[in-house]
C-alpha cells in the first residue's frame, strides 16, 4: 500500500527501505532534503514539504513519523494541518506513551486517526524486521496490516513457543496492537525499560571479570583503602570476548544483546573505543515513574538508569558531599 | 571416550544421554541407586559403590562429579581415595569457585588433576547442549576435549559473530577453557549473576505491565496512602503472553530467557501456579561478594539477589523496623 | 496573632495547641465536628463551616490548611470561595510541590496569597517544635513570620553550626523561606526521601544484627539452597536494643530516628507488635520522579522506597516471573 | 589506671589524651616517634619499641593497639612476642571481625586476653567522647571498665530513652560489652554500613536539591536525549546551606551527620573543595558480605557503597560496555 514517511534519519530510511523491498509505496519528506534524496534511487518519492506531501498521497492518506522525540509534538501537528477526516497519523517514534494518548484525543476530534508504534530494532531491523508495539483505535490498526506486516520480522524470526498451534497470530510475526492510544509506545516504553536492565547486568558482569585479576594489583596500606581480602583469588587474566563468545551457545543467558557483545568486546577487549558516558533517551526514565506510580518495586530497572546518570558524572554533588562528611567527622 | 558419572540427578543423568547418544562409554554412580537405573536402557552402566566405579574404568580415569554444591567436597574427598595419579575429576556443579581452587591444589599434590566446569543449560542441555566453561590444568584440559566437544551445543547453536573468520575455536562450539584451576566456575558465577540480572530485569518490566490497570482500582484517601497520580494513564489491560512473544522477535531484548518467559506465561498469564519464593543456588551471592572484593559497583546484579531474598520474607525485621520508627514519629 | 486552622486531626491539633500556648487566636474547623471540640477547653474558638471560619476571622484572614494531601485541593477551592483579596491560604499538609504552584498561580488571580510550608515533626513537634520549609511570596510569608516563630524549635533545639556568628537567622530558629510558590513542598518533599533512606539504612543494618545468629540455623543441602559459608563466624546473639542505645552516644551514626528506634526496640526487641506492612504517603515517590527528571543518580532513596512497596506484597508478580522462569529452564 | 597505646595517629593520639585528662596513664608507642612526642607534654610516656612498652607496664598489661586495619596482624603478633599470660590486648581498630575472633582464639593458648573494641566518633570523640562496640570474655572486659566509661560520651550525651529507669546501664554511657570474641567489631561493622547509607541519602537528597533548577539549562533536542518534562517545575535556586540548616531543628532527619553537613555547606556551598573520590575504609564492604551471607535485602547499604566505588571510576568499564551495545545496535 502507499504511505508517507517525514523523517529520513538512520530509523525512518531504513523503514522506508523495508518498505519498498516489499512493493509498497513510500512518498518520504525530511527537513533535510540531503537524508531524503538517497532513497529516490532505491524508489521512493521524495517531497520538499508536508503540505507536499499530503497533496502526493492518495485518501485516505497514511502517514509515518519518524522522529526525535522531542519535536514530534511540533511534526505532528503541523501534519496534521494538512490533513483531512480518516487519515492516519503513526507515531513510530520514542514518544512517552502520554502525549499520544493526549495526540490521540487531540486528533480524535477532528476524525484523524492516531496510532502509537513502538518500534525496536535498531540498525537491524532493515534485514531483521522491527518488533511493532501497536497501540490505538481498532478499525485505523487494521487498515495499517500490510504495512506492519511488511516491517515485523514475521514467524521465522525464532522458534515457535511449545504449545502454541494452528495459524500463527500478529504476534508470533512480530507486531501486535496491544491496546488502545499509548498502549504501543507504553509497551515499548516498557520493554526499553528491561533492555537498560538486561544491559546493565552484562556490563556489570564483564566488569568483574575485568577484574578478576586485581588480585595483581599493589595495593596501599592505610585506614582509607580496604583491603583486598585473599587477593589470591582474584589472579585471573580472563579473555572476556572469548568468554562472550562461549556464553552465546546453550548458556541461561544467550541473547541478541549478548551476540552483540561478543561482536564489539571481538574487535576491541578493552572497550578503548567506547565512551564512558552512557546517554538515555527517556523511555528508562519514563519506566521508572511509572514503577513508581503504580508501586510495583523496580530496583533493576532503576538501577540501570541511575548508572547512566553516573557514567555522565550526574553524582558529583553527591559523592562531595560524601566528602565534606566524611573530612568533617574523620579529619580526613 | 570412557567416562565416570558420579551424581545420576536432572542434570548428571543428562550429560549421561548425551555423551552415550555420541558414542562414549559412561559407568555411573549415584548413592540412590533408583536414579541411576533408569540409564541402564539407554547404554549405561550403572555401579554400587565409588570404588567399583574406580575398578570399573581403564586408567588414566576420568570422572565427572554432578552433585550439589553443598556434597562436593565430600564426595570428591572419597572419590579421591579411590584414584591413583594421572587420574581426572571433574566438578561440573555449581561450587564455589575459590572451593575448586583449594581442592586443586590439594589433589595435585597426589597427581590428581582437578578441572571445574561451569554447566549451564538446565533441562534443555540434553538436546540444545551445554555451555561449558572450564578451568584447570592445560594438559588434563585437553585431554577431556572429546567430552566438551559432545556435551557443548556445536556452533550451530548460533549465528557466527561478524568479524570471526577461519576455523571455529572451542568457544564457537559452546565451551571455552578459561584459565586455571578455578576460572571455570569463576566464569559460572558470573554467568549466573549475570542470569539473575536479566531474570529480574524481564520480571519486573512485566510486573509493571501487569499494574497497566491500576488506574481503575479504587484508592484510600487518607494521609497514609499515596494517591496515584493521573490514573487515566493507567488503564491498559495489557495481554503479558502476547506481549513477550512479540518481544521474542526483532526486538533488542530477544533472549532465550525471553523465549522460555512467553511460554511459561501462554500456560498461565497470571503466574498463579508458581510459588513467589524464589530459591538462589549460590553463585548470585558470590558473584556480588566478588563485586565487593574487587569494588566493581553491581547495583543491578545485587538487586536481583536482594529480589530473591525479599521473596522470602527476609526483609521482614527491617519491614518492621520502618513501621516501628514511623509509629514512634508519627502515631501511625 | 490570629489564625484559622481548617484540619483537627492529629498534626492541625497539636499546631494549634503549640501556637494557643504562646498566646495566638485559633479558629478552628474541622468537617469532624468531634476532632476540633477537644480544643475549646485550651482556647480555641471552634466553627461549623468554612463560611463560618471566614466570618469569624479580621481581614486580611490567615487560614493554615492541614489535611490529607489527597483532598487538599477541594479543600482550598472551597475555603478560597469564602476568603477576599490579601487573605492567606497556607497549605501545612503534605501536598505534592507542583499542586502547590498551580494552586499558588490559580488564587494570585484573585490577589488570595498562597503558601506552602512542608512540616516535620510528627506527633513530638507540639513539645518539640516543627521544622518549616516555607515557598510563597515574600509579603505574604514574612506578614507570617510570628506563627512561624512560634511554631518553630528555636535555637535551643540545636548547638550552633560552628561558624555561624552574630544574630541567628530563621533556619537556626528552625523554619526557612526556601523560595518562591512550592519551594516549601519541593524542600519537604527531599526532606521526607532522605527521610525514607535513613530509615531503610538503620532498619537494614539492625536486621543484619538480627541474623548474627543465623550459623546456628539448620540448613537444607539441595542444589537449590545456597550454603551458608563460615556458619561459625554467624553465632552471636545480639541486644539489638542495647546496641541501638549504644549508638546514640558518640557515634557517627546519632540521630533523632536512632532515638525513636532504640525506644520502640527497648519494649519489643523482636518487633512482634508491628505490621510488615510499611504504608508510603507520596513524598518518597515523588523525590524520585525528581531525581529521575533532573537525572541524578537515587539509589539510596529509590531502594527505600521500593523496600516499602516490597513489604506490601507489590513484588508478587515479578516474584512468580522468576519462579516461572527457573522451572522453565531447570525443572525445578 | 594504666594503658599501653600502640599507634599514635588521630584516633590513637586523641583516646590518649581523653585518658589522661581523667588521670589515666598512658604509655605511648608509634613507629613514627614524632606523632607520639606531641603526647609527652600533656603527660604521656613515649617509648620507642613495643619490648619497652612492655617493660614499663605493669602486670596484668593492658595494651590498645591503633592502628590501621592492613596492619594490624603483624602489630597484634609482635606485640603478643612482648607479653605473658593475663596481659590484654585491645584492638581498637576497623579490623574485620573474623580477623579478631581468629586472633582471639590464637592469643588464647597462650592466656593472653583479646578484646576487640569498635570505636566510633572521628575527631570528635576526643570531646564528646567514643562510642564503645566491644568484644570479647567477661574477664578482660569488665577489667577495663574504667578505661571504658572514661572514653565513652557518658549519660549527659543524649537525653534518656524513654520507659528506661533506675541506674543507667553502661549502654547510657556510650560503651557496651555485645559479646564474645568478634562481636564488638561486628557491631562496628554495621555500625559504619549504616553510617554509609545515611550519608549516601543525605548526599543524595542535597544533590536533588542542587539540580532544583535545571529547568532553565538548555536541552538538547536529540534522540539521543531525554527530554526533560516540566522544565517550569525545576526552577528553584535553593540555598543548600540554609535547608540543611533549617533541617537540624525539629525534622525527622536531625542527625548528627546533618550538623556535619550544615556546617560544610555553610562555609562551601558547590562543595568546591572537596574530592569527588569517596574512599572507602572495609566495613561497608563487610557488612554487604554479612548480608549476603545471612541473607537478609540490604539494597540501601550496598547501593551506598557502590556510589563510593562509582565515585572512584570503577564503573568505567560496564559505562563503556553500554556505549558498546548502544552503539552495535543503534549505530550512536
Amino acid at each position: 500500500m502507499q504511505i508517507g514517511m517525514v523523517g529520513a534519519g538512520r530509523m525512518g530510511a531504513n523503514l522506508v527501505r523495508r518498505l519498498l523491498r516489499a512493493g509498497h509505496k513510500c512518498v518520504v519528506y525530511d527537513r533535510n532534503a540531503e537524508s531524503a534524496s538517497e532513497l529516490v534511487d532505491e524508489g521512493a518519492v521524495v517531497v520538499e514539504s508536508l503540505q507536499e506531501l499530503a497533496r502526493s498521497l492518495e485518501s485516505p492518506r497514511t502517514v509515518w513519523v519518524m522522529v526525535p522525540a522531542a519535536v514530534t509534538g511540533r511534526v505532528v501537528d503541523e501534519l496534521a494541518e494538512t490533513l483531512d477526516a480518516d487519515d492516519v497519523i503513526i507515531d513510530g517514534g520514542n514518544s512517552h506513551y502520554r502525549d499520544s494518548v493526549v495526540r490521540h484525543n487531540t486528533l480524535a476530534q477532528r476524525q484523524i486517526h492516531y496510532v502509537d508504534v513502538g518500534t525496536s530494532g535498531g540498525v537491524y531491523g532493515l534485514e531483521r524486521g522491527y518488533c511493532l508495539m501497536i497501540g490505538g483505535g481498532p478499525d485505523a490498526v487494521e487498515r495499517l496490516d500490510p504495512i506492519f506486516r511488511t516491517l515485523a520480522p514475521g514467524t521465522e524470526a525464532a522458534p515457535r513457543t511449545p504449545g502454541r498451534t494452528g495459524v500463527t497470530d500478529t504476534a508470533e510475526n512480530g507486531y501486535l496492537h496491544c491496546g488502545p492510544a499509548g498502549a504501543g509506545h507504553f509497551t515499548k516504553m516498557i520493554h526499553n525499560g528491561i533492555e537498560y536492565g538486561q544491559m546493565a547486568a552484562l556490563a556489570e558482569g564483564i566488569a568483574i571479570l575485568q577484574k578478576a585479576n586485581s588480585g595483581h594489583a599493589p595495593r596501599v596500606n592505610d585506614a582509607e583503602t580496604a583491603p583486598l581480602a585473599d587477593a589470591d583469588f582474584y589472579s585471573y587474566d580472563l579473555d572476556i570476548a572469548a568468554i562472550t563468545e562461549v556464553w552465546r551457545r546453550g548458556s541461561v543467558i544467550s541473547s541478541w544483546l549478548l551476540n552483540l557483545t561478543a561482536g564489539a568486546l571481538l574487535h576491541d577487549p578493552q572497550l578503548n573505543s567506547y565512551s564512558r558516558q552512557v546517554a538515555d533517551s527517556g523511555e528508562g526514565r519514563w519506566t521508572v515513574q511509572a514503577a513508581v506510580d503504580v508501586g510495583v518495586p523496580a530496583h533493576v530497572l532503576t538501577a540501570a538508569l541511575y548508572a547512566r546518570f553516573s557514567s555522565r558524572g550526574e553524582g558529583e554533588y553527591a559523592d562531595k558531599a560524601l566528602s565534606a562528611m566524611r573530612r568533617a567527622f574523620g579529619g580526613h
